[in-house]
């Protein structure tokens, strides 16, 4: 399939469908379009078009797809697999000015919003209603890029993830067709989960033009505590019975030690420089919190913690979870010289220690590199930031190997290669491996929705 | 597409590939295999095979994909829309043969089981482990039904549908090919969700050969509570606010004063002959659940609540939800001389009560029929049970329109045509209603994975 590039009379014709400063292809905006949070290649797109509705929307897809033009959706290019990067040029859709609240629900726990809502600005526009949606992967995204990668992060231990909270969408497919699918009862059996399907697409098989969120109560009370461990095999333990104790906890985050020292130095915290479980709890009364962290501290202690410290206040929470969700740049300011990849793989809950001791001490033993661990211990996800010098190409082979080793035993162990930041560039070479034969019934999926390949093209799909 | 029937050579070919005790074309036997608990007509399957291995269910659908046989998965035939009957005749595939266990990982929180497995007979082998699986039809359903219609029921309300507690399936397709989809980590983002597309896509996609399930922590103590009210408008405002209190009832079900009549008659209960809520609460405590519970009934005694009774104990509350369960026979015991079917629609909890009071007033002002109002309220799923004598052709069509009536009102409030019953036969007329255009791409689906049409044909599309 041959995709091409822009002519004249291309740009003639797209920026004759939306307002002229919605059709953008300035330098710098063409360049702030061509990469997102990974170190994968950055490819420039030869447009930005920023569209204000599903007809639009359309309007543009219909004729892309009659001239195999590349379109490409952009969020808040929060992603860290170069998911929205446009590989092969042509046309980014961006978002931003499609950022409304369509319709608050809150009887119905449900709200309506196009796909540039920013996640952290809805949560704040329901401050007032109880409610909120809670997955959370800490970056500014979009929902419309949450749904594209079924976003998660730290709640879904216990609130799930995107797709558990898509009750409806909106959808323009490659052709210009728009469909509607999913309803807003709260339970179907009726035909086929399309919902699903286009959920995780990573914008492969149509562009969410509007969605309905299911929203979650917020319980009255939470509670949090902070446990050290002598060692990450104590804390990874420690996590697997909490997680089977039934409490039920709202986030079970792990930190290795060498993340926590990153946080004493640069974030001024004073915590003791051991691995560090943070967790958070959700209930209805204080009381039943309070019988919740009892048994994560029993826990704690059986194995072996060194110091648990609970009753932190809300405002210490926010700056632990802050400091937790912005690792990634502690670790550019430590190593401001190198670059890096995040390994991002899940395993079932009895392997997690297994598969962290695995990762952590292959890296160790590769003096050119970096690793930083952290994870959403209680999913079984684990994230290994491994860094280098750009140059050391030595560095970067190692690297390489490590990343294959790690996730190929992740997929031994009956995990997956990318627990929530998608597939994008960077795990398509492990896709064959993890799906075997089903691999080919994605494509033959993205054949049948995108005959031509227009959407968001280089993307998922080994090469 | 034209499907064939058995010739001699069809039968010689199939029943070399089972054991001859597995290949049954006794008439008892196709009889059995002809109908579900629903009134739609019967169909007779030519042959009952009962595979032992996914590789036994692969070399039947190869061969029946290449001479164009139908094939129609079966599992306990207690479904409710007709879905396993075999219209076009030809092949059943019964699971009774794959019921096995094959695998309880209680540290990863899941079962590995086959198709044939009892959703119940599971439970009870899971009693020891703390665990469950937590989506309740009520029936004797095996795992492969739930599975192809998404089954829900009494405790959805917290815990979700089937679909929610599938993490990897062992499909064979109908060209014969097996292929895995999905993975056993808690959460993953690779790929398209192929998991989700199956399940509830009622054996038209594929037959489900194997699955892991994910299993819940059973909590460690219940509560039970029964309410009855002057009016199922004010049970269902309780139910709203109960919802809306944030205390995440395990079950809200919802029984209108007649269906209490009936478990007063039959089955020895001396409730109060009114609109009665039953509300069961799962918590870590017993303080915990006291104070859910005293925030029920005064949720309750606002909305006019007559007689609010806790503290029922494990036997009263068996009784009960099994006497729930069993309504469809007591109404059959009541009405022997009539034939009835399950209207079976969900709206958005806000919606709830209008549906309910829609659905029971344009019922009430039929003569010709009975009808029988109960659901699970908490999930916005109402079951309207109407019924006539099997020859009574003005009662009949009566049912039709109030169905019709019914089912348009639930999608004009957003909702679903089936919130758990499946499309099968019964629910095909309102497959493009509530789709639109999106049911072409079902249909499209459909095609792509079973181009010859042989798996479960004449369900879900309209003809």
């Amino acid at each position: 399939m041959t995709l091409n590039h822009l002519g004249e009379e291309d740009h003639r014709h797209l920026a004759s469908l939306v307002a002229a400063d919605r059709y953008a292809t300035g330098e710098s905006v063409l360049r702030t379009h061509s990469r997102d949070q990974s170190r994968h290649r950055a490819g420039k797109p030869e447009v930005v078009i920023f569209p204000d509705t599903k007809e639009e929307i359309a309007a543009i897809l219909r004729y892309a797809n009659e001239r195999r033009l590349p379109v490409t959706g952009w969020g808040a290019g929060s992603s860290l697999e170069g998911n929205p990067i446009p590989v092969c040029g042509g046309i980014v859709l961006s978002f931003a000015r499609m950022n409304r609240i369509l319709n608050i629900r809150e009887e119905d726990f449900q709200i309506d919003v196009q796909p540039g809502v920013i996640y952290k600005e809805m949560n704040h526009a329901l401050r007032h209603t109880g409610l909120f949606f809670p997955p959370d992967p800490g970056a500014a995204a979009t929902i419309g890029g949450m749904i594209a990668n079924n976003a998660s992060g730290t709640r879904t231990v216990r609130y799930g993830s995107t797709k558990d909270y898509v009750q409806r969408l909106t959808m323009v497919l490659a052709g210009g067709e728009i469909i509607e699918v999913g309803n807003r009862a709260a339970k179907s059996s009726s035909g086929y989960d399309l919902v699903h399907l286009f959920v995780g697409s990573e914008g492969m098989l149509g562009i969410v033009a509007e969605a309905t969120l299911r929203l979650a109560a917020i319980q009255e009370e939470m509670a949090w505590a902070v446990a050290n461990f002598p060692t990450v095999t104590d804390a990874a333990q420690a996590v697997m019975y909490i997680i089977r104790s039934g409490i039920d906890p709202a986030a079970v985050e792990l930190m290795a030690s060498e993340c926590i020292e990153l946080m004493n130095r640069f974030k001024n915290f004073n915590l003791a420089p051991a691995p560090t479980l943070f967790i958070e709890m959700h209930g209805p009364t204080k009381r039943h919190l309070a019988e919740c962290t009892q048994i994560v501290e029993e826990i704690s202690r059986e194995e072996g913690c060194l110091e648990f410290r609970q009753g932190l206040d809300r405002a210490e929470r926010d700056r632990l979870i802050e400091a937790r969700h912005g690792l990634a740049e502690l670790i550019q300011q430590a190593h401001p010289e190198q670059s890096r990849i995040v390994i991002d793989v899940a395993v079932p809950a009895a392997s997690y220690t297994e598969m962290l001791l695995f990762a952590r001490e292959l890296a160790q033993r590769e003096e050119e590199i970096t690793a930083y661990t952290f994870g959403h211990a209680g999913d079984g996800n684990i994230h290994l930031v491994v860094g280098t010098r750009r140059d050391n190409h030595a560095g970067w082979r190692a690297i390489d190997t490590l990343n294959q080793r790690v996730v190929h035993r992740a997929l031994a162990l009956g995990g997956t290669a990318t627990g929530e930041h998608g597939v994008g560039i960077g795990k398509r070479q492990f896709m064959a491996a993890e799906h075997g034969a089903s691999l080919e019934w994605m494509k033959k999926i993205k054949t049948l929705f995108d005959p031509n390949g227009i959407l968001n093209p280089g993307k998922m799909f080994p090469e």
